[in-house]
């Protein structure tokens, strides 16, 4: 492939997931099995990025015991790490699975990261961003953290002339808006960060503010990508059933992944659906097989002919 | 207080407590706020004996980042350590409560430990039993772990002429009684072990295998202890309402150190229940106000006279 990724990770995560027999509220519930990796939306982005021969460098804040255990994780995985060490500890999320009833998420709020420690955050993105040819922010913001970090980063990406994608939610999604960034939220999160009644308008909102495209996936629905200029539908792979989790962020890995090697909106919406569609496919949570991917393409019909993402 | 008091957890844990708006299965609950603290329920008794004023010496194998954590936090709160450093992860174990529904409990099964990690196990065991004026051995084993390993450090204990109590399960329940130490199980916990009918039963089971005295705690209900000559039982405190988690191993440390103190068994038992019922009345589960505990004494009505622990 074309060019390096600059992945920034804000609030990172050990994602641990129990299998248990039976979900049940107010109960000792035995885990059967615990199963730890890695976690956070843009270290998943990354990790499928890799996986399909892209090159890829990791910013991520870590600290505390589990952050030594993420950064030994993508460390033995070869992931290209430039973390910065936090005082406070990296969050755990905790995935309750049965096998019958939909998982229950925990989601831990994060560390709080210090001013000083943003800074060094600023100047590493900076410093892996000489001679990138993308940047990913992903992923949301530890509490407390400026929503304006954001829409820093994908400024200094802009200004190096290098394209930038956020997959990020609130204030942060509409400061990335403005710094000219690709989107790529959930309808929810488009309504919850403009206030708008609905997901094309506040898509129109976010491109009003700067957006240079608001990519929407609908899951089993497919996905839509509008610029200031058109609207591109491309439906998903039909006949696909599995494991959601971590579908979304394959689809933003095969949009980046399209995009760095030229491919036109449409093109790009098909390559992100279809790497969507193989993280379901995936027997392990969020990991998408490029190959599979390649192979689901036909299975996507051909939108109309569409600009280049910028 | 009279004597130091070895405390042995086969199997500790970093206790993780979530708070969230509502437990729901199937949904994305954000944790409001993260506890994590140094568990399992012989970590729990010595922290209560060690705040009651008891020297103890912790016996725990510690492996990973959790076990790091686990090390340092003891440390930091000044509980003496005799670490045993294996190579496998520590467990964790999670709760979660929204202060409305009874809190879920996920608990992981523990770290595999290798034969030669047991017996640095047993050597330490024997070396601070030295001098020690108490053993106990509470809580899980890990998965795979030997049960006979109970039985031999209760008899290591007895062969110096030192009591041993073992707050354990299944056929570490039965090696233990088998060994002479005195039970702290629940009813479910006897029937279990031993396939008996009934509570009664069980326990006399327990006691002809060997068993010093079989002490049951039923919460509200309080405590009953048999020994092969007599029964001894003794109300809860009336009135009390709060956090029932720790509870139990709360009655463990006010059993311990009223026989410590020389205490026959019904005061034992009444020190037991105060202790329970300090710590159902503790603002922070598991932890047990000695002078609580002591002030409460008086409401717990007299059993008649009862021989001593041996």
């Amino acid at each position: 492939m074309t060019g390096r990724v600059v992945v920034v990770t804000p609030n990172p995560a050990v994602d641990v997931t129990y299998d248990v027999d039976r979900q049940l509220v107010g109960e000792t519930l035995r885990v059967r099995e615990v199963r730890r990796r890695p976690g956070g939306k843009g270290v998943n982005v990354a990790r499928v990025l890799v996986s399909a021969g892209v090159d890829c460098t990791s910013v991520l804040p870590l600290g505390g015991e589990t952050g030594r255990w993420v950064r030994s994780s993508l460390v033995r995985a070869r992931v290209d790490l430039a973390a910065v060490e936090i005082g406070a500890a990296t969050r755990t999320t905790v995935t309750v699975v049965d096998g019958a009833q939909h998982p229950t998420i925990l989601t831990e709020p994060g560390p709080h990261v210090e001013a000083d420690e943003w800074a060094h955050v600023d100047r590493v993105v900076a410093r892996v961003l000489v001679g990138a040819a993308a940047l990913v922010v992903s992923g949301s913001l530890p509490p407390g953290a400026d929503p304006r970090l954001v829409a820093r980063w994908v400024r200094q990406a802009r200004e190096a002339g290098v394209p930038a994608f956020a997959d990020v939610s609130g204030a942060a999604l509409v400061a990335a808006a403005s710094a000219g960034a690709v989107l790529k939220p959930n309808a929810h999160e488009i309504c919850e960060a403009t206030g708008a009644p609905d997901e094309a308008a506040g898509a129109m909102e976010l491109l009003e503010r700067g957006a240079a495209c608001v990519v929407v996936s609908r899951g089993s629905e497919g996905l839509v990508a509008r610029t200031p200029s058109r609207t591109v539908v491309v439906p998903a792979v039909a006949g696909i059933s599995g494991n959601p989790v971590g579908a979304g962020d394959a689809a933003t890995a095969g949009l980046v992944r399209a995009t760095l090697a030229g491919a036109d909106l449409a093109d790009a919406l098909r390559q992100a659906a279809a790497f969507g569609a193989a993280a379901v496919l995936s027997p392990v949570a969020g990991e998408a097989d490029a190959a599979v991917a390649h192979s689901l393409l036909d299975r996507i019909p051909s939108s109309h002919e569409g600009a280049s993402l910028p």
